[in-house]
């Protein structure tokens, strides 16, 4: 099977205009097949503030009412990406910018929750996944490069957590490459001490990371990332690592096993 | 050689959610291949007004520094065009939603006037047109649809007026294609009175073109709206008309003929 980069990117890098170019700079240089998934969280919630919309979280997942989903689409899904397709076209990566309303490669389910009214949240599976043409794209030197946005196939757009989105399609392209699934980070790894860049982790098995997440030593916005990294790995997933994102092309980060 | 549909909706539909319904449902039972191109005025007039950024025109075309360019980029390549993707998702029209910039298939020129900055504003020629993946994606059921932003190719995104994309693209396929050339209105076509949607002329040449842009018959904002339509067809496409958006799939409107 041929080698597949996915690669995820959020909104602290993006927001950083040097990290940014180091970073395209070192992915436009990737080998293999290549695709990019990138977040947005920060430029979406300064736009919102500036229009005076109310930016709601529950457990680190934004509540998305009608007026938040047109912000998120306007930024993840214009602003940021478009911006990022332009700038890996001067480097000679002929992107392509999609939702996964775009060629249905995403169809989602609105999320239903008993207690929370999440709003247009987009649940996926990467069962669902519809490959084919972005296969097509790839075999045709195409990097797609995918924003947090979903639809439900009835009309509505939906907003998907972006290392969601980078794993299940990472396991829904397991089957056709070997995917290595990078998360990037404004942080060198999983660290023990999340104050010390030194006290990084190298390889985290399973066993490992449930006895660092059960004594707390692990931080918990890092948990979905790892929930999500051991699910990809046991889902046929082959490589998978937390990095920052200038380590993209060595092999400083967090590499799991199972 | 196939037929492809290739249709320009404004800023004035788009608005309207009855009018929208009905023009995708029209645009959705087309046969043949389809390409939509959308502009989006009068929303991203709206978002500067509400983010405070002046919006300036000259003859009908906005200006547009940096800040302009960020909201028609999150209101024409996100809003828009992701909300048309996911629209007709929902009616079996596998459509991608495009900037210039996507697959690299609008390369622009930055404008260069000898009086006036225009900002970040593309010039494209249909020569330059990247149309490769786009007949490659029609060939598999795919719906292009193109929002009216480019770039050139160096990293920056530019706004591009939708009619010249429109007709630039029909240009650029007019060698592989049949391409039918539609440009939607809110108004029953060329018009001898614009107050009158009864003064429609059905078919206009370019001689009587001539003549009524000579005697200052024909509104001003549809001057450049018809020098693209009559160039489109001297550059071998093969029908090119201007109808309200609720006729695409009937004859009322105005056919331009040579």
């Amino acid at each position: 099977m041929k080698p597949l980069h996915l690669v995820k990117i959020g909104g602290t890098l993006i927001d950083d205009e040097e990290t940014l170019t180091a970073f395209l700079n070192d992915f436009s240089r990737l080998e293999g097949y290549r695709i990019l998934v990138h977040g947005g969280g920060s430029k979406a919630s300064k736009l919102s503030q500036r229009l005076g919309i109310k930016v709601a979280m529950n457990e680190g997942r934004r509540i998305t009412d009608a007026d938040s989903l047109e912000v998120v689409t306007m930024v993840y899904a214009g602003l940021i990406n478009k911006t990022l397709v332009a700038r890996l076209q001067a480097l000679d990566c002929n992107a392509v910018g999609l939702t996964g309303a775009d060629l249905n490669v995403i169809p989602a389910r609105k999320r239903v929750h008993t207690t929370i009214d999440y709003g247009f949240v987009g649940d996926i599976e990467s069962s669902q996944i519809n490959s084919y043409l972005i296969r097509r794209l790839m075999d045709e030197n195409v990097v797609p490069v995918f924003s947090a946005i979903t639809h439900d196939t009835k009309g509505q757009l939906l907003n998907t957590n972006a290392d969601t989105i980078a794993s299940t399609l990472a396991v829904a392209l397991a089957s056709k490459y070997e995917v290595t699934l990078t998360i990037c980070l404004d942080k060198p790894g999983v660290l023990r001490d999340v104050d010390d860049p030194g006290s990084r982790i190298p390889v985290l098995d399973q066993r490992q990371y449930g006895e660092l997440k059960q004594s707390g030593i692990i931080h918990e916005g890092m948990i979905p990332k790892l929930d999500n990294g051991f699910n990809a790995l046991r889902d046929g997933v082959k490589h998978v690592s937390i990095k920052h994102s200038k380590n993209l092309l060595n092999e400083t980060g967090t590499r799991l096993t199972l």
